[in-house]
C-alpha cells in the first residue's frame, strides 16, 4: 500500500482507529484475560498519541504504514495506564462507560492491565531491527517517567499545597513524556536523524504540557455538552490542577476565600464558588497564556528540525486543534 | 573478568544474589516509587530463575558475566508477579515479611509493580544487538503465558472441581513458561543455536513443572522448620494443588470424606483430616512419581542438545537439588 505524504490530521486518527478496531484480541481459552484488554482499547477518545506517531513517521519518511503497529502499541500503553489509574483512583466510569474494575473486578483490572503493558511492548517492537533498540529504549524510559508522574500525582493528593514547579514536573512526566516518545518513535521509524528525533521528542513534550493545562482549564471552564465528563470534577476533588496550583500561588487577597472554598463539601455550590474566584483572579486568561507559551515552545522545537515548512504545517495544525478544542 | 566454565550451582546463585544486592534503585525524588521495588527484590528466595539463566549462558558460551543483567531482569519479572499476585490474593506476608501492599498500600503495590515490569524489560534488553529480538520475544511471550496461568489459577478459586489437565495447563503457564524462558534466554546469550535454545526452553518448562508439583507436595508434607511458611496453607484455602486435583480425580471410596473435609473450616483439624486422606490414598508417592516423571522429561530435553555430557551435569544436579529440597 502506498500512502501519500501529508495526509489530513483526521486521516491519521482514522488510520489509528481502524487499526485498533481490527486488533484481534479474541481468545477461546483466556477470554477472561483478553476481553478486558479489548474493552480498554475500545474506549475511543482522541487517539492523540498514535495520531502523532503516525504523522511523524509520515513527515520524515512517508511511511505511516510502517508505524501502524507501534502506533497501536503506544495507545495500548496509554490505555493500560488509564486502566490501572482507574483502580488507584477508584473511578467507576470513564468516558461514560464503566471502568474495567467496576465492570469486572479489581483483580481482573490489575492482571489485564499487566497484560496490556506486555502486549504494548510487543507492538512497539514491531519495527525494523536497525531501530529496535532506540525505539525500545525510548518506550521503556517514557514508561518510567509516566509512573514517576503518577506517583507525584498520588503524593499531591495528601498535600494541602503544591508549588507550581512540582505541578509542572508532574505533568511533564505523566503526560509530556508519552507524547514526546510518540513523536520520537514516529521520527525514528520515518528514518529521522537522532538529532531530529530528539527535537520531535521536545515537540511532543511541549505539546503534551499545553494539552494537559488546556485539559485542566476545560474541566472547569469547558462546555458540559461537549467536554464528555461533568464540569467541576477537579474542583470537587480539590485536585491539584494548573488552575488551583497557580491560583494558590498568586491568590493575594483571595487566599482566604479560596482556602475556605476548598474546605466546602463537594457539590454545585463549591464548583460555583471556586470558579468565581478563578474568574476574579483572571485565571482563564492566565491559563490560556500558559497553553500558548507551551504551544510556542512546541512550534520552536519543530522549527529546529530539518523538516520543510510544508511538512511542519501538519504539526502546527495539530497544536491549533488541541488548544482550540472543546473536548 | 574471566569466569571458569561449570561453576558450582551455589556460585551461580551467589552471582545472581550479589548482582541483585548491588542493584541501585535509590532515588531522591521518587523514593516512594522505587523503594518498594528494592524491597520486592530483597525478598531472598532461591533465585532459581537467574541461576538457571546464568548457568545456561555458561554451559553454552562460558559467559555468565554477559548474562548478569538479563538474569537480574528475569528475577525482577518474577518478583513483579509476586507483588501483584499478593495484591490479588490479599496476602499480608511473604517469606516472613509484610508484602508491599501491607507495608505501604495497595496503590503503591500496583504502581511499583508496573515499574518493576518495565525495569525488568530494560534489564532483559541488556544483550548484544544480534540477539535482542529473540531474547525480547522470548521474554514477552513468557510474560503473557504467566498472566494466562495466573488468570486460570484465579478462575480455579471459583470452581469446586478442577480436572487434572487444566491444572497441568495452569502450572505450565504460571510456573513452567518463566523457567523455560530463563533457560532459553541464557542459551541465546551463550550463543546456542535456535534448536538448542528451544531444547533448553523445554528443559526449563519441565523443570518448572517438577518444581511446582514438588512445591505443592511440600506445602502439605514438608517440614515446618525448613519450608519457610506454615504447613497446610493450601489445604486450609482448598487451593487446587496437584495433591487436591489428583486426589479428587482418583478418590473412589474416599470421595465423600474428601468432600466433607474440604467443607471444614480452616484450622489444624482440617489440615490433619485432609492430610490423612491424602496418605490413605498414597498421594505422597503419586506426587513423587509425577515429579520424577517431569524430571526425566527435563533430563531428556538436555540430552537432545549439543551439550557435552560434562556440561549436562550441572543441569542434572539442579534437578536433583530441586526435587530433593526441603524449602
Amino acid at each position: 500500500m502506498n500512502y501519500a505524504f501529508m495526509k489530513r490530521l483526521s486521516d491519521y486518527s482514522a488510520m489509528a482507529e481502524s487499526a485498533i478496531r481490527n486488533l484481534d484480541l479474541s481468545s477461546d481459552k483466556f477470554d477472561a484475560l483478553y476481553s478486558p484488554v479489548a474493552y480498554g482499547m475500545q474506549a475511543g477518545g482522541k487517539r492523540l498519541r498514535p495520531t502523532l506517531l503516525l504523522m511523524t513517521a509520515d513527515a520524515f519518511g512517508n511511511c505511516p504504514d510502517k508505524a501502524i503497529d507501534p502506533a497501536v502499541g503506544i495507545e495500548m500503553f496509554h490505555n493500560f495506564t488509564l486502566l490501572h489509574d482507574d483502580v488507584m483512583d477508584k473511578s467507576d466510569t470513564r468516558r461514560g462507560r464503566p471502568t474495567v474494575h467496576s465492570k469486572w473486578d479489581e483483580n481482573t483490572a490489575i492482571l489485564s492491565g499487566d497484560t496490556m503493558l506486555t502486549l504494548a511492548t510487543k507492538k512497539i517492537a514491531e519495527v525494523e531491527d536497525a531501530i529496535l533498540r532506540p525505539v525500545l529504549d525510548t518506550f521503556n524510559d517514557q514508561a518510567l517517567r509516566v509512573y514517576e508522574g503518577q506517583r507525584l500525582d498520588m503524593d499531591f493528593e495528601n498535600m494541602t499545597e503544591v508549588d507550581l514547579d512540582s505541578y509542572i514536573e508532574m505533568i511533564k512526566l505523566k503526560t509530556g513524556a508519552l507524547l514526546g516518545a510518540s513523536a520520537k518513535i514516529g521520527a525514528l521509524i520515518g528514518g529521522a536523524s537522532l538529532e531530529d528525533a530528539e527535537k520531535m521528542y521536545e515537540f511532543g513534550m511541549m505539546l503534551g504540557m499545553a494539552f494537559q493545562i488546556e485539559d485542566d482549564y476545560l474541566d472547569t471552564f469547558g462546555n458540559a455538552d461537549t467536554f464528555g465528563k461533568p464540569i467541576g470534577g477537579d474542583i470537587n476533588n480539590n485536585k491539584k490542577t494548573f488552575l488551583l496550583v497557580k491560583a494558590i500561588a498568586t491568590a493575594g487577597s483571595n487566599a482566604e476565600a479560596l482556602k475556605a472554598a476548598m474546605k466546602m463539601p463537594a457539590g454545585a455550590t463549591k464548583v460555583k464558588t471556586v470558579t468565581r474566584i478563578y474568574e476574579t483572579m483572571g485565571m482563564p486568561s492566565v491559563s490560556k497564556a500558559e497553553v500558548a507559551a507551551y504551544s510556542s515552545k512546541a512550534l520552536a522545537a519543530i522549527k529546529k528540525t530539518s523538516l520543510s515548512d510544508e511538512r511542519r504545517e501538519a504539526f502546527r495544525k495539530l497544536i491549533d486543534k488541541l488548544i482550540n478544542r472543546s473536548k
